[in-house]
């Protein structure tokens, strides 16, 4: 089940996708029935909710349904907290030269609500702020039933379902050199900020998606391939991710977990940043960046089996 | 004014704390005036808000009135972004051995709403987690007008009030070493987790406070003296925070930034992260802390013209 939000009259709405057509679910269930306020109300009501939008859908009129090419999508969710995992792909963390992995545990960051952007909507690129702003498709995963200290074994069964967060970075502001030349990350600061967490363009439910660690993500912009490769690449797995979070704080429904990105960056041919082209695991051929995002690029995040997400970078 | 949310019949109010007594905003109000929903709506209702509470405080029926000592507080705001200054007192940078610290601008972290309790509620002390609990008393900026890069001489006319937060922070998730003997700071884990953002007990509006630099701040664990020190001691002053901050995104009414702890914290204790006792900034005599928190402890922070923050430690 692919599931959205989108805006209609001003409003944000739940609606399902089926094929070529969006299917607004309280039209559909033909009333105002609580597990179809929103998103949120939605992935509350679990098992129960999802028979009922089921039927709802093999039963909706004509009038709940719309093209989906003409709906405007909004963020699918807008997390209280997106818990953010760094350097958890091997071909990555090769293309950032000179700055500390530690490899025991996952790198935690967080961004919040108000980074998030919906697809389609304007990356800001604001000079005043940053003068290199990289993209990175990641795999999110949606979570749909509560859970502090989850263990690994049992991790995937938390999953609502998966979606895709364009991992939006401020490379100036997210390494910092000491006088001594040792560098590291200062992900606060290079990683929360506006329009820094594009998100969408639906979820895909974790039944239509099986393994999530055997997914192809790439990474698209003005149609160039700049990243490609497997979830099966993370270094930690999407269970062992929700097993790392879940000891900071409880995971609670339409909390996100975002899972690393591969190589192919645009700090990867950033001299001053010690950047060194790798090409990616090598799975496809990449074309190197040439430079950071700049207002006007198109920047496409594709994850099979969920879709593309798609957002164009513009001046503040 | 002072302005509080608190709980009754199981849901959270908005209120105005009068002496010893609070009086809630509808029923004062006499109905169900828009900007009396909860605090945010206040917030947002600006000068016009603010004199209609004036009149309804001095009109209040005695069944609007509690004594405040029987309510039950609940955070004043919960905000969608907490934004975070790290080493902003010269004697807390200097109890905190061997890490660096930048000095050319403040260190950026940030907390959400799932880390926000009220006064009163539990913070856990949770082992699976840490064994290096430490409390931070801080002045809390909530911010009232909108905001994109705002030039410091403007900055404090943004702010709607301030209140307390305790920035309760996971030493060992902190702080990080690389094999070379470098140490930083991994400020996300350390800082970003469940119960680490006591906030409370209510906002004091800004014209109540006045020179934000100008406020005594103590923090005491069953009635030690830990931290004391005035807000003039700050690195980079409320308006300079808000500049800062100002630039990662736009400032919304019901944000909050925090503006750094000084001298006192049980790391200044601590030899296994190179703690050293320093003694707060001389004002009045400390009490050396003697290890981090346990269940139990009675952790009280205090601001001048604002108030106490009191909140028991208690096993997960």
């Amino acid at each position: 089940m692919k599931v959205c939000t989108y805006v209609r009259d001003g409003r944000e709405r739940l609606g399902f996708i089926s094929g070529s057509e969006l299917i607004d679910a309280r039209d559909a269930a033909g009333g105002n029935a609580p597990e179809f306020a929103d998103m949120l109300a939605f992935i509350r009501s679990g098992e129960a909710g999802r028979k009922a939008v089921e039927t709802a859908i093999a039963k909706a009129p004509a009038s709940a349904r719309v093209p989906l090419a003409s709906a405007k999508l909004a963020p699918p969710i807008r997390p209280s907290t997106m818990l953010c995992s760094g350097s958890n792909y091997t071909d990555h963390n090769k293309e950032k030269a000179n700055t500390p992995i530690s490899g025991k545990e996952p790198e935690f960051f967080v961004k919040t609500a108000d980074c998030v952007i919906g697809p389609g909507e304007h990356i800001i690129h604001d000079e005043k702020f940053t003068r290199k702003l990289d993209a990175e498709t990641e795999l999110a995963i949606v979570i749909g039933k509560p859970g502090r200290h989850i263990p690994v074994e049992r991790a995937l069964e938390h999953v609502f379902g998966y979606t895709i967060v364009n991992d939006v970075t401020a490379r100036d502001l997210q390494v910092r050199t000491n006088p001594q030349g040792f560098t590291w990350y200062e992900v606060g600061r290079g990683k929360c900020f506006e329009t820094s967490a594009p998100t969408g363009p639906w979820i895909v439910t974790a039944d239509e998606i099986g393994d999530p660690q055997n997914l192809r993500l790439r990474t698209r912009i003005n149609g160039e391939l700049r990243q490609s490769a497997s979830t099966g690449n993370m270094i930690f797995s999407c269970a062992q991710l929700i097993h790392f979070f879940s000891a900071s704080m409880t995971l609670k429904p339409g909390m996100i977990i975002i899972t690393g990105t591969p190589g192919g960056t645009a700090w990867s041919t950033d001299p001053e940043l010690g950047g060194k082209w790798v090409g990616g695991d090598g799975s496809e051929k990449l074309v190197p960046a040439r430079g950071y995002c700049k207002p006007g690029d198109v920047i496409e995040c594709e994850m099979e089996k969920i879709g593309v997400l798609r957002n164009v970078v513009a001046t503040a």
